[in-house]
């Protein structure tokens, strides 16, 4: 029989009912699901999605029973586990689970939705077997935090395997040894070295990660046996896979306090860390008097890694936009937004775009905390605007809201599915546990 | 473009030519493919192997282009992968490489006959690509040795999938290019942690990581690309599942020494630990004039290992028996043989077995080599039989026959198929490089 952390875990995915989950988990489970799905979408078009297609539908597919989001085709579950995690990782636009830097929805979602439309299963079993994956996943990543990551492990891919694994077991009524055998299987097949950051291989962790945690728990369910003690034993996934371990991450709370309370979702399709410039851009826009034409130079107090990481002062295409925070200011500034159409080839060659990017300047500020950043517009006249935030849209303290969610579902859905589909399937998709069965995701996905 | 280490082993496996491989390299290879295929048809009656079957080829299935070995079923290839792999496996009776202690046909083959076979290949084909196979995972395996599989990886199924990727490719006809993000996919999917031994999970990591393999290089195939440096690179394989790396290991003597030529088969149906043992006490039950009857008492001196491991003194149970090397000495004194009958429950359960069993005793010595043991039988009357050794049959000094390989295929293989058909198959796995299709496979096995 399962052990320590691995036991407590199981028992909790195994045994937790739907109906104790307090109302706001269920709804932040909505809250994620919609933003995954409008990702999944959104990211179909990208050619690494369509070789994954290629290679997993058509390659060696079976039965087509779930739906490849956003390609008006389906395919075996397996197929579909791979294919919808990647595309719903593709653009770096899903959630992120604050703390841990676990993308949970992507490798978890993408493995339960698959095997739930294959098996008929119901919106609110969907959504139990996805909290309680994230539940898995974020308490098993926080226990190895920050050491696992640092180490070089995309841990979406790592933790993302047993969350998708113990969504999939939960989905499959296994009792709490099956559970755990499907844990320990996932725990098995981590995916994901950060050496690939930068490569189509990054969002194929957790594509695999979905189907790693699929594959364990229809394994488990057969009778197929994993070591009663994965995570933690010795040689197990903690110690193999990490230097540092805290199990009491995965006991304190457990069933009480619910990881997905700690996810949150991106208003801008680039990386988080210029998300506070970009907020503080679009609040100045929006101040009476403001004309992007007047604006004589503008002045970024930033956090170190802002610079390292999108420190690029001349870009020259839409993905090179994203990691240009001057970019990102001077767009924002201009066009009040910073979705993908702020991102894309043309509005980073645009010359009124190049022109304002010139004028802004980046200083780094090592007190700068890193959700923090200050922005200084200088006006013609010599007047200047200011503002300043530590809690940017999106981060925990000031989350999008729904609506917010439902306009970026929109902004991705609609290109690929046409509006009409697109705003049908976000009102299905807001009405999630309420659905008997998942057939109107096919129908418009 | 690849970098590094990641760069030499895509471009030999992609461009070393089958014409120039030495006639030693071609034969070792067939020797391998002999030894694997035994021991997957030989294990596939196990409950885990079913298990697979059902989920593998049942639950997602796709078109039945491929062999499960011994099942007399054909599955996709993705599915033939996963459950050969978990057969070859599931004895611990399949092949070791020296001094990395990887198992490299359970991984490779099973990628490579499954895809062989789905593209109509030829056994020259295949048997380069394995070949390619065994030296890309053996080489990273040695660069990365022994630190990581001290620290708790099972290699076989980390370095495993490295060389069923490279060998999917070579068999794709993948240039460098692609091949190295086929390496770079599969080395960002290891499998296995070591905490699973003794589960049936142990047997999945050379299942999956034959398909993390495959799966890399159809990805690859179709433009999915990777890291150029996934390797040796900042947060690639061999910074973040190893304490320490030599690369040097990967360049020294590439393409003039081949590394399955360090590769030995394991002659008793039980860990390499005990067959020093039992090699001992075949020759002495061989000597003119040896009686089983007459045997008073059985000494054994061993490396301390042996006595960690396999020191059962009173088994129980087949499985017991594999570790207990009271049994195995025993068994081998009365019957001649150490293979899975002697291993089997009732053998295990014998009485005449059981009496001799307790009259062995061990003795361990810390100046003993990994590879040696003493074996002193005394005798009715007063005399003493005695033998050592420091190369027992099966290690890389005292290799198996091509006639012992070909003798333990059939006592694997032939309760499985049928003597006739067991027969046919051995001789035509022999033939292996002569066959420019490879449907005889699927007649037979």
């Amino acid at each position: 029989m399962p052990t320590g952390a691995t036991r407590l875990l199981a028992e909790l995915v195994a045994e937790a009912r739907w109906e104790d989950l307090p109302a706001a988990v269920r709804h932040e489970g909505v809250r994620s699901f919609v933003n995954w799905l409008g990702c999944a979408i959104g990211g179909a078009p990208h050619p690494g999605v369509a070789a994954a297609a290629r290679v997993a539908a058509a390659a060696f597919g079976g039965a087509p029973e779930a739906t490849l989001l956003g390609m008006r085709r389906r395919g075996d579950p397996m197929a579909a586990a791979l294919v919808n995690g990647i595309s719903s990782h593709v653009l770096d636009f899903d959630d992120t689970h604050e703390s841990t830097l676990i993308h949970p929805s992507a490798p978890i979602l993408s493995a339960t939705l698959a095997l739930a439309e294959a098996r008929g299963a119901g919106g609110a079993e969907l959504l139990a077997a996805f909290v309680l994956g994230v539940e898995a996943a974020c308490r098993v990543g926080a226990a190895v935090s920050p050491a696992h990551y640092d180490a070089g492990w995309h841990i979406t891919g790592t933790a993302g395997a047993i969350g998708a694994g113990a969504a999939a077991a939960r989905l499959l009524r296994l009792d709490a040894e099956r559970t755990a055998w499907a844990i320990g299987l996932a725990a098995t097949q981590p995916v994901g070295l950060r050496v690939h950051f930068g490569a189509m291989a990054k969002s194929f962790h957790p594509g695999r990660a979905a189907q790693n945690g699929m594959l364990a728990a229809l394994l488990a369910a057969e009778g197929f046996d994993a070591a009663p003690d994965a995570i933690e034993g010795r040689r197990g996934f903690a110690a193999v896979l990490s230097a540092a371990f805290a199990p009491e991450r995965i006991a304190e709370g457990l069933g009480e306090r619910w990881e997905i309370m700690r996810n949150t979702y991106k208003p801008f399709a680039c990386g988080l860390v210029v998300h506070p410039v970009i907020d503080l851009c679009l609040r100045l826009r929006a101040e009476p008097g403001f004309s992007a034409g007047e604006v004589e130079r503008v002045r970024l107090r930033v956090h170190p890694l802002v610079m390292d990481l999108t420190g690029k002062k001349e870009p020259t295409s839409g993905l090179e936009g994203k990691f240009s925070v001057f970019h990102a200011a001077a767009v924002a500034l201009l066009d009040g937004a910073g979705g993908e159409a702020e991102f894309s080839d043309a509005r980073v060659r645009a010359s009124e775009v190049a022109e304002l990017r010139r004028r802004v300047e980046a200083v780094v500020d090592e007190a700068c905390g890193r959700t923090e950043a200050e922005v200084v517009v200088a006006v013609r006249g010599g007047a200047e605007l200011r503002a300043s935030t530590a809690t940017p849209l999106g981060s925990l303290g000031n989350p999008m809201s729904d609506d917010g969610l439902g306009a970026k579902f929109l902004g991705l859905a609609a290109p690929v599915l046409g509006g009409e589909a697109a705003a049908r399937l976000l009102g299905d998709a807001w009405r999630l546990p309420t659905h008997g069965d998942l057939g109107w995701i096919a129908a418009d996905a």
